[in-house]
């Protein structure tokens, strides 16, 4: 068994701002030279998401105003009162608790499952933050 | 290790549709012989979603009227301005963003541990379509 | 390969209720002896979800808030009619269609990879319920 792990290093500028992973994640894979098993990719951080969707720059836009409404930024969560660094982030965490920290494709006869328009999104939701971080994991032989 | 995958085909008929598949899980998995690993329900499309819930007629009505409140057709959404194929579907994106890809069920002793009420959905967001791709792994021992 | 899986068994007493399972996956992790590999938590059950997110107790109230505002208890859903125990969960169920039944973590140098933020959390959706199961799995070597 190969437990190959990676770790992506993000800045990050915007407040909501999505990245484009898929390269890296291939490349990391084809680095396991693992033919059969599972990538996983996991974030290690609590106002970030790991999605897998299509990458589209209007899509991102509609994305992004769709979070901003299903968690308002200012609306007075208890959570924004007792922060201790002054970041109002009760918000990023409610759309944490709607979108995963981790996604799991599957591998087989040497290639990566993942769909013609499946790109895997790296999502911060309570940005600018100087490193965020992701961990590739292929797993298998 | 063995890894045991099997691709469950679907043509869909309406916008949004759901397909109990949780006996063909069921039977991939009986035909691995794998007693100690974990199921991977894997789509490989950007606007379907794998999930487990209750298989009941009217809830799936419920669900259906949810997910049609949460992420309303006709918004005026960028990336359906920008459509190729004349297909609005950026609502069915949004959807897949809330909605997961995937879900890990773990196998015990010979029996993968699904609970008693849990069925194993594919969601259908942007039908009809000809064809829909569903991969299961049985991966283990 | 090892597959150490353990159950955790949860009472619960309110209707939307969240428990911190850090401490437990923690140690059934360490138990395990495993220093490659994956720890993957997942609830048997359609109306709990298994969340990666921060312990705050402000937070923990805005979430609870936020997921009555998603999914509203009394909104003449078709499943509370049917209902056959006098139990209106859809509700909960409709959460359920959001928040995920399992994560996954990686696991590498002897060492689980969860942020320092990020507690594992249960969530009952449905309570109170005299039982609650969540399995606990780390596979690997």
């Amino acid at each position: 068994m190969k437990n190959h792990i990676t770790k992506i290093q993000l800045k990050t500028e915007k407040d909501i701002q999505f990245f484009n992973i898929t390269e890296d994640v291939k490349k990391i894979f084809n680095e396991s030279d693992i033919k059969e098993g599972t990538v996983n990719i996991f974030t290690t951080h609590t106002t970030c998401a790991i999605k897998i969707n299509e990458w589209e720059n209007e899509l991102l836009k509609d994305m992004n105003k769709f979070m901003r409404e299903i968690a308002p930024k200012e609306a007075g969560y208890g959570h924004d009162k007792v922060s201790l660094d002054g970041r109002n982030n009760a918000h990023s965490h409610l759309l944490g608790l709607m979108l995963n920290a981790s996604e799991t494709i599957p591998v087989h006869n040497g290639e990566m499952l993942l769909g013609i328009w499946q790109a895997v999104l790296f999502i911060e939701m309570d940005g600018p933050r100087g490193e965020r971080n992701v961990f590739v994991q292929v797993y298998g032989d």
